[in-house]
C-alpha cells in the first residue's frame, strides 16, 4: 500500500559523468555573504529582547561561598540576575559518562572563567555593569595550570575522583618490544604541541525565546539536532517544543558542536523574564571558556628495518582537557597511517585549572601528525631513504584499526607520487639550501582522517509549479558552502538551474534530522541523501513526462529546466509545461542516505609538501610554498574543495608556527585572550604559492556521491611538513610547536657556532 | 524502483471511531494567543527596517497632473520616494480576464483612496509626513458612487470601455414564462443589501525584503502559495526566488486573498533602498481601498403552486464592483437551493468612483440569500404553509448547477427538522408576540454553499526520534483553528498527543502549496492530505515496530506514544524505544489530498433560526436567540466548529443590522471609515442563547475526512433568518439591509395606526 521506508535508500549507481558536480560553482549565498545582507545571529533582533552578560569566576580555583545580587537587581535595565539559587540553575553539567562532573552554576570554579552568574537587562552595557555589582564571597583554593604537574601527589585537587580524567587509554596490537627488537634502527623523541584555540570570525551567541513551554533558541551552531536534543534533555521537554535554527555562520572548527551553557542561561533568563533574551559572548569569554584543541606531550618509540620496514610504534600521550571533561589525544594516525604490526599507544587525561577542552578541527590528529611525522622523517634521514619512499613502502591497505577490513579506496599513493611530481620534490631536496642568515627546506607529511560520518540524514526536495526547486537539509552550512554543494546535487540530477533552487536548512521546526556538521562528515551525510530525494522527484517528473510527451522514461533528460528525449536535444517542454505537475503544484522527494559499504572502510587521505625560508638570526619561519594532495574521493564542487584545503592549511601554519594559548602560571590566567596577542595566520602568513591537487580515486562504494571528507584532512600534516622543511632548512629538529622567532632561536642556539 | 507519486494519494477507508476527532479541544496556539507572546506580522521588526506609507488619492474622480516629490525627498528620515515614474510602479494591475485595467500607481486616480506615491523612511511619522509633503497636481473628475445611477447615459466613465463591468451574466434553464404561468401565486419584490466593509481584526501589513535577487515578504496572508506565484509574476523571478510567509494572522475575511498593491509596494520600496521596509496600513486605508462585500440590488419573481411546488424563480441582480474589476453578485443559491425546473438569473455587475469589491465570506450568498429567503417566506405565508414545511417540499436531490449529479450527501433536511425541533419552531411561531411596544417573533432561512473546494494540497509529516511529531502544511491558519484541527488529524492517526505536535505552516519556504484558506475550503482540502501523510508514517511505524515486537503490524495499534497490542493494552513500548526509529532519527510522509469523488458533488447545508425583539418606538432590533443547524459533514473539532458557527452568526447580525459603508454622495468619499461610525456587532449585540447543531450525514464520499465547508454557510442565512423573524414579530417586511433604527422606522412609519 504505501512506499517502503527502505526504498529511498536504495542504491543508485554512482554518476559516471556530471554536468554541474566537479565544476567550480561560486557559492550560492556569495552575494548574502559579501554584501553584508546575510543575517548571522548577532544581527537577530527582537522587539523584546533582553541582553545577558555572565558573570565568570576571576580566580583559577576557587569556592563559592556567597553571591549577593541586591546591588544588581536595583540597577538600571535590569529584568532579572540568575544564580545557582535557581534551581534550573544548578542542574548537572559536564558528564563523565553518566556521571556529572559540575553543574550550570557551581560553587566549585575550576577556572579562570568559570559561570557563577548571569543577568538580563534592557541593553548589553547595562547588563555588564549589573553583572559587575554582583558581590561574590570566594574562597580562593591552590590551582594547577601546567599539564605536566597535574598527576604530581602535591597537586590541587581539581575534581573529587582526582586529576586523572579517567584509567589511561591502552592500545596494543602486536608485540611492541618484539618489534623494537628486530629493528635496524630505534629513535625516540618528545613531542609537543601547543592548546591551540577556536577561533571562528563569529563569536558565540544564542538567543531564546519562551512561548508557554515552548522554546525556541536560535544560535551559531554546528548542529541544531543535536543542540535541540540536548536542550530537550535539559528542560525535560519533548523535541516537538524545542526549536533550534542555525542560518549564517562565522565558523565553528567544532567548539559549537556542543549545547553551551550559555545557550541554556539565555533560555533560563528568557523564561525567567518572559522576554527573548540574547546571549552574546565577548571575544575573550569565547577564548576563555569555550573550547580549545589540547597541548598534548608524545613520547615516541619507533623501530625501524634498513629497507624501510616499521617494526614498531610505541606512543605515550599526555594532554589536558581543561577542567572538565574530554578527550585530549588522539593516537589513531599512530596506529593506521602506516603499516606496523607492533604498536602500542598510551593516552592520558588530565585536568587542568583552564577552559575546556572541545574538538577541534581533527582532534587530536595534527598533534600525533607533528609526532608521527617528524619521526619518519627522521626515521627515513637514519636509514638513508627519502621520505616520500619511506611512506610509500609502509601504505597501509586494510583498516588496522577497523578488523583490518579493506578501504573502499585509498588514494595514499597517488597523494604521495603525484604531490611530490606537483612539487618536484626530488629537485627541491637537492637544491642549495642556505643565502646568509636564509635557509631553505622542503619537507612532506602525509595524513588521513579516521571517522566515516553518522549514516543518519534525511533530505526533502521539492520541485515547485514553474520548475524552480525547493531543498529542504537539516544540516548548518558552517561557512563551508554546504549548501551550495547540495545545491549542485539538486542541479545535477533535475537539470534545475542553481538560481532557481532555494535553500532551506538547519532548522529543527522546519527540516529534519542531519547529524552535526563536523568530523568532516556533512558532504558524505547529506549528499548522498540529497541525491537519493532528487531521483525520487526525477522518477515522479519522468512518469508525468512519459505520459504526457508519450516517450518511455528512459529515452528522457532533464536539462536546464526541461525535460528532453535524448535524441531530440531540442524537443520535449520546460518542465512548467507539465499538466502533472500543474495539477499537484509540488512534486516531493525523500530521500536518506545510502547504507554504509559493508566489511570496507570508507576513510580519506592526503599529503602536504612544504618549502619553508627561516631566518636565523631573527628566528622567523615563511612558508614559501604549499601543495597539497588530496583524497577525499570526488570534487563535488573544485572551488570549495579548494577554499577547504587551503583554509585548513593555514590553520595549521597557524597551528607549526604562531597559535598558542598562554597560562600564567603565577595567577592561572589566560593572558593572550585577544586576536592582538594571540596569534592566527593573516592573509600574508599564507603563501602566495598554493596548490591543490585533488586526487579522485572514482570510489564506487563509500557512498552514492563517491566522496570521503575533506574539511579535517586538510589541516592534519601541515604543521609537521613545515616542521620537516624547517629540519632540510636548518638541520635542526624542532619538536615543540609553535615554531615562534622565540621557540626556533632556543633551537638554534646550541648550533650557533654553524651559522 | 520508487513510491509512485500516486500512491500517497490512495484512498483510505473514512473513519469508523475516533478518539480526538470531533472533541471539544481548545486552540493548540491559546496561550500564544491570550498571552500576546503570538507574533503578528504587524509585531516584526527588523533590525534595518524603514517604514512606508502610501499617498492617495482625495478625489473620487481625478487625473493626476504631475507629481513633485522634490520636497518630501529632503524630509528627515527619508530613504525613497515612489511615484509611476519608476517603471516598474506602473506596470499593469487589475485586470478583466488578460487586460489590465489599472497600473499600480495609475494617473487615472478611480476613486478616493487610490494609490498615487509611496514613501519609506526610519519611522512612520517621517514616512507620513513626507507622503503630505508631496505635492501633487490633479485634474478633478465627476464621479459616480451611486450604483444605481453608473450605467445613467450621462454618468461619468471610470473606465474607457463604458461603466458596466461585462456583459450581463444570464443563466436560464427551463422556461421562465411557463413557469410563472403554471403557478397559483407570483410574487415580485425588489430586495437591497449594503455595502459590508470586511474588518479584520489585524490590518493589513507587508514586510519585505530583498537579498540580491531574492524576495522575502511576511505578510497577514490568507494564502502564502498564491500571493507567492502573484509576486513571482510582478517581478518575473522563478517561484524559488520568492518567499511568502504569513504566521499569526488577526482574521481576512477574503480580503486577504490576493496579492495587495501594499505589498508591491513595500518590495519596491526595499528594492530601491536596500532595507527591509513595512507598510502597515491604517485602519481608514483599510475601509477606503482594501475590499467590501459589494451591495446588491435583487428584483425576484417567483411562482409557486398551492401546494407548495416552486414553479419558477426569476433574479435580477445589480452590484457595484468599485472601480476595478471584481463579481459583486451570485445567484447560485436562487439556482440551486430549492428544487425548480425554471430559473432564471440575470447578474450586471457596474462600476463605481469607490473602493474596489473583494471576495467577503461568502461572496454574493448572504445577499441571495437575504432575497431568497424572504421571499420563501412571503410565499409560505401566501400559500398558508410553514416557512420549514415549504422548504422541506423543495430540498433538492441533485446538484442542480453541476449537470444534475447526486450530492454525496445532503444534511438539509435533517438541518431543518432537527434544527427546528432544537429551536422550539412550532411554538414559538404561535406565542403571543407583543408587549408594548416591545414585538417578538421567530423566524428562519436555509442555505447552502457553492464551491467544493481545490483538490491540491500536500502535507508533510514527520516523526521524531522521541515519539514527538512535526506537521508541515502549506495552509494558513487565518484564525479559525486550522493548526489545532491538522494536529488532531495526526493525533488520531499516530497516537502522539497534541502537545507533543510540532506545527510550521503558511511558509512557501519550508512549507507546500496548500490552496488558499478562504472558499471554506481549508479543512476539506488539507484535512485528507494530512491523514494520507499520517498513514504513511503510520505504516513505517507499523512495519519497524512489527518487527521489532514480533507482532503482525495488523495487531497493533497507535496510542498515547506508543505502539501497542490490540490484544494486551500494557504491552507494546514507546514510539521512541522503537530501534528503527533510532537508527533513522525521523519518519516521514507525504500526502496528497484524495481525489474528488466523481460524479457527485459534495457542499454543505445549513438552516439557522432565529428570535428577535422589536422595539417599535426606537426602531431597535434586538437577536434575542439562534439556532444553526449546519450539514458541514464531519465535525472535525466541536470547539473550533461552534466558533466557526457562532463568528459566522455574529458576522450575519451586523450584515442585517448594523454595517453599512456610507458613500457621500457629494464628495464621494467615505464617511464611516473608521470603527467607531461603522457598526460591528459587539459581544453585547448577540444573544446569550446561541445554539449549534452539527448534523453529520457520516459522508463516506466526499473526501477521506468526511468534512465539507463550515465557514461560510454559517453566516449566509442569518440575516435572512432575522427578517422573516422581524415580519414575524411586526408584520412589516423591511427588504433593505440593514434594518438600523432608522430604517427599521422609516419601514414602520405607514402603519404606525397599528401600534
Amino acid at each position: 500500500m504505501k512506499p517502503k521506508p527502505e526504498e529511498s535508500s536504495q542504491t543508485p549507481p554512482p554518476w559516471d559523468e556530471t554536468r554541474v558536480i566537479g565544476e567550480r560553482v561560486p557559492r550560492v549565498d556569495a552575494y548574502e555573504r559579501v554584501s553584508g545582507s546575510a543575517t548571522y545571529t548577532l544581527d537577530l533582533t527582537f522587539p523584546d529582547m533582553l541582553h545577558a552578560v555572565i558573570l565568570r569566576c576571576p580566580h583559577a580555583h576557587a569556592r563559592v561561598k556567597n553571591v549577593d545580587t541586591s546591588r544588581a537587581e536595583r540597577m538600571p535595565g535590569v529584568h532579572a540576575v540568575l544564580t545557582k539559587a535557581e534551581p534550573e540553575a544548578s542542574l548537572p553539567w559536564y558528564f563523565q559518562g553518566d556521571r556529572p562532573t559540575s553543574a550550570l552554576f557551581d560553587s566549585h570554579c575550576r577556572y579562570a572563567g568559570d559561570e557563577v552568574a548571569a543577568v538580563a537587562a534592557e541593553d548589553p552595557y547595562q547588563a555588564r555593569e549589573a553583572a559587575r555589582a554582583i558581590q561574590v564571597d570566594y574562597e580562593v583554593l591552590p590551582f594547577v595550570v601546567e599539564f605536566e604537574k597535574a598527576l604530581d601527589p602535591g597537586a590541587p585537587r581539581i575534581h573529587d575522583s582526582g586529576n586523572q580524567v579517567k584509567d589511561t587509554n591502552i592500545s596494543e596490537r602486536g608485540d611492541i618490544e618484539a618489534g623494537l627488537a628486530e629493528a635496524d634502527v630505534v629513535l625516540e623523541e618528545t613531542f609537543e604541541t601547543p592548546c591551540e584555540l577556536h577561533t571562528p570570525m563569529e563569536t558565540f551567541v544564542s538567543i531564546a525565546r519562551w512561548d508557554g513551554d515552548e522554546l525556541t533558541v536560535w544560535d551559531s551552531s554546528q548542529g541544531v539536532f543535536a543542540e535541540q536534543e540536548a536542550l530537550a534533555r535539559y528542560f525535560r521537554l519533548p523535541l516537538s517544543s524545542v526549536r533550534v535554527i542555525s542560518r549564517y555562520m562565522g565558523g565553528g572548527f567544532g567548539s559549537k558542536l556542543d549545547l553551551g551553557k550559555y545557550t541554556v542561561i539565555a533560555a533560563l533568563l528568557a523564561r525567567t523574564t518572559g522576554r527573548s533574551v540574547k546571549l552574546a559572548l565577548s571575544r575573550e569569554e569565547s577564548f576563555l571558556s569555550e573550547g580549545n584543541r589540547p597541548a598534548n606531550r608524545i613520547t615516541l618509540k619507533a623501530g625501524i628495518k634498513k629497507d624501510g620496514t616499521l617494526t614498531a610504534l610505541h606512543g605515550v600521550f599526555l594532554g589536558p582537557v581543561g577542567a572538565y571533561p574530554e578527550s585530549s589525544t588522539s593516537a589513531f594516525l599512530l596506529r593506521d597511517l602506516y603499516l606496523c604490526p607492533n604498536v602500542r599507544t598510551e593516552e592520558t587525561d588530565v585536568y587542568i585549572n583552564a577552559g575546556k577542552a572541545r574538538p577541534m578541527r581533527a582532534p587530536g590528529f595534527p598533534s600525533c601528525a607533528w609526532a608521527l611525522e617528524q619521526m619518519m622523517d627522521a626515521l627515513a634521514e637514519r636509514i638513508g631513504m627519502d621520505p616520500v619512499e619511506l611512506r610509500l613502502k609502509n601504505i597501509p591497505d586494510v583498516s588496522q584499526t577497523f578488523g583490518n577490513q579493506p578501504y573502499t579506496s585509498t588514494g595514499l599513493k597517488q597523494c604521495l607520487t603525484e604531490g611530490a611530481a606537483a612539487f618536484g620534490w626530488d629537485a627541491a631536496r637537492k637544491r642549495a639550501r642556505k643565502t646568509g642568515p636564509i635557509c631553505r627546506g622542503v619537507g612532506m607529511a602525509a595524513a588521513m582522517w579516521g571517522y566515516p560520518g553518522e549514516p543518519r540524514s534525511t533530505i526533502i526536495i521539492k520541485l515547485l509549479a514553474d520548475g524552480s526547486a525547493n531543498l529542504n537539509m537539516g544540516a548548518a552550512d558552517i561557512g563551508t558552502g554546504t549548501k551550495t554543494v547540495m545545491a549542485m546535487v539538486v542541479a545535477e540530477e533535475l537539470g534545475v538551474p542553481l538560481d532557481r533552487i532555494q535553500i532551506e536548512y538547519a532548522d529543527t521546526g522546519t527540516t529534519q534530522y542531519a547529524p552535526v556538521s563536523g568530523g568532516s562528515q556533512t558532504v558524505l551525510a547529506s549528499a548522498p541523501a540529497v541525491r537519493a530525494a532528487a531521483l525520487e522527484v526525477k522518477h515522479q517528473i519522468l512518469e508525468i513526462a512519459s505520459a504526457e510527451l508519450q516517450r518511455p522514461a528512459s529515452e528522457l533528460v532533464l536539462v536546464d529546466g526541461r525535460v528532453t528525449p535524448k535524441d531530440d536535444p531540442d524537443g520535449g517542454m520546460l518542465l512548467s509545461g507539465l499538466k502533472g505537475l500543474q495539477q499537484r503544484q509540488v512534486l516531493v522527494g525523500v530521500g536518506r542516505r545510502d547504507p554504509f559499504p559493508e566489511g570496507k572502510v570508507p576513510l580519506p587521505f592526503a599529503a602536504q609538501f612544504a618549502e619553508v625560508e627561516v631566518n636565523t638570526r631573527t628566528g622567523e619561519t615563511r612558508v614559501v610554498r604549499l601543495v597539497a594532495a588530496h583524497d577525499s574521493g570526488r570534487v563535488m564542487n573544485r572551488l570549495t574543495y579548494e577554499n577547504q584545503v587551503f583554509g585548513g592549511m593555514t590553520m595549521g601554519i597557524g597551528f607549526g608556527l604562531t597559535e598558542q594559548r598562554v597560562l600564567d602560571p603565577q595567577t592561572g590566567r589566560v593572558v593572550n585572550a585577544n586576536w592582538h596577542d594571540y596569534k592566527i595566520p593573516t592573509a600574508l602568513d599564507v603563501p602566495a604559492e598554493n596548490t591543490c591537487l585533488p586526487i579522485d580515486p572514482h570510489d564506487k562504494e563509500c557512498n552514492t556521491a563517491g566522496v570521503k571528507g575533506l574539511g579535517e584532512p586538510a589541516t592534519i600534516p601541515t604543521a609537521a611538513a613545515i616542521a620537516n622543511a624547517f629540519y632540510h632548512a636548518t638541520g635542526i629538529r624542532i619538536t615543540r610547536s609553535p615554531m615562534t622567532p622565540r621557540q626556533v632561536l632556543e633551537g638554534l642556539a646550541p648550533h650557533r657556532t654553524r651559522s
